[in-house]
């Protein structure tokens, strides 16, 4: 048993999310499963990690036939707390989700889900992330669930390029209407933020976080297009944020 | 005066932070300045929103010569509450900082600092990010100071290139032993976790994360480098963070 592959699954919306419990399914007959979540929905947390305060973890046994484990943390403190204190090795994949709702486009950098997966790939370790486009907890994981053991299975005998996650968006179509998956790039889009405003039992104000999602681009070649068209988009996500096409402009503003 | 600019100064350190005081009395010639901060140190926190709870902006008197909000929400949400709520228009520029420690190589990633910074630059305000590398709350601004003022004025009278944000560092050196100015790439670098692991009164394990700083290249075009050799570095930083290098390694993978 000693090539049999260790598998770590996490995730920002917590253990009791459908989402999760489908993509645990989907890793079973892939190798040997544990599951290190938040103890609490974390979604929108980014890369945020946990500096000020101690973290806890909790063993439970939400599955049937995977080792699982809460965390007090963020997305990303539950990546390095399962590396460190749980698995005590680099597991040989770590996937994170399935979300319940898109990480395409922007949403990337606001994404726990997303975050996890790419705190693995700056350790070292492959990584993907799913995101299914329904927000809902009665998702329906079933076409989601199979494409996302076909794409670990793939990563796990191919490899992925180095320094590289994928950002995995399904839309919300069953399997028949699926059209494939595509390779794409991340469509320039952004939130135009309106905040709700209230007022409290004591007459102050406060302001719930909302919004409209804005698509600035319509390419063939990018996530939105993909997902509006009925395909999956799978866009390879780096850590490196340098904007190299832009040193030559700075360089010149700074002398 | 209606060709006066309006800067926003933001932080992840809250507004008792004395890097924040430095970069508003840096501002203060160059146009009318608001400054809105979290309500409590927010290091860390990556690009974090508040989805789960509500938010609040509290004005505060806490600089003589400029407007100054608090808000319950992390650095992000600062920015967006400044642009809907506060300013009711965008700024001429977004400043952010000067952080306590710095925000170099992969930091950037996890930076509160950084991801204030980069969601005005996703909300098209021209803005730069600034940290020293002193994590003390003695720390010496007054270098940091002139070349954030130095910086600040060079964006708004030549503008950025689109879609990127400056992420600034700065050595511990005085005025006189700082070289100049150096515009770079991100290095290669990783955090290498370590978590002390602790008991509470009830026996009940628990975890402060720590970790070691590892940087894996030591080319001369890199922050790193700069930084360790007596020179302020800018990284021109962007948000589309696919990695194209990787498209056609990933469509094979795909195929």
């Amino acid at each position: 048993m000693s090539s049999e592959k260790l598998i770590l699954v996490v995730n920002d919306d917590g253990l009791t999310a459908p989402g999760i419990r489908a993509l645990v399914e989907a890793m079973l007959p892939l190798g040997r499963v544990v599951v290190v979540a938040p103890d609490k929905p974390q979604s929108g947390m980014g890369h945020a990690i946990t500096i000020g305060s101690p973290l806890r973890i909790e063993k439970t046994n939400t599955f049937e036939h995977a080792e699982s484990y809460q965390c007090s943390g963020t997305p990303v403190d539950c990546v390095k707390l399962a590396v460190d204190k749980i698995l005590h090795r680099q597991p040989d994949l770590c996937v994170s989700g399935i979300n319940h709702g898109s990480n395409s486009s922007i949403n990337v950098i606001y994404s726990g889900t997303m975050s996890a997966a790419m705190e693995a790939t700056i350790e070292g370790i492959p990584a993907v992330g799913f995101s299914l486009l329904d927000y809902t907890f009665e998702a329906d994981f079933s076409a989601a669930k199979h494409f996302a053991a076909e794409i670990a299975d793939s990563i796990m005998k191919k490899g992925l390029p180095p320094k590289t996650v994928l950002n995995v968006n399904i839309p919300k179509l069953s399997f028949e209407d699926i059209k494939g998956i595509r390779v794409c790039r991340q469509a320039n889009a952004k939130w135009v933020e309106e905040f709700y405003e209230r007022e409290d039992p004591r007459g102050k104000k406060y302001y719930w976080l909302t919004g409209q999602f804005l698509n600035q681009e319509h390419e063939e070649d990018t996530d939105e297009w993909a997902l509006a068209n009925g395909y999956i988009s799978v866009v390879p996500v780096q850590f490196d944020l340098t904007a190299y096409h832009a040193m030559a402009h700075v360089s010149a503003m700074m002398s």
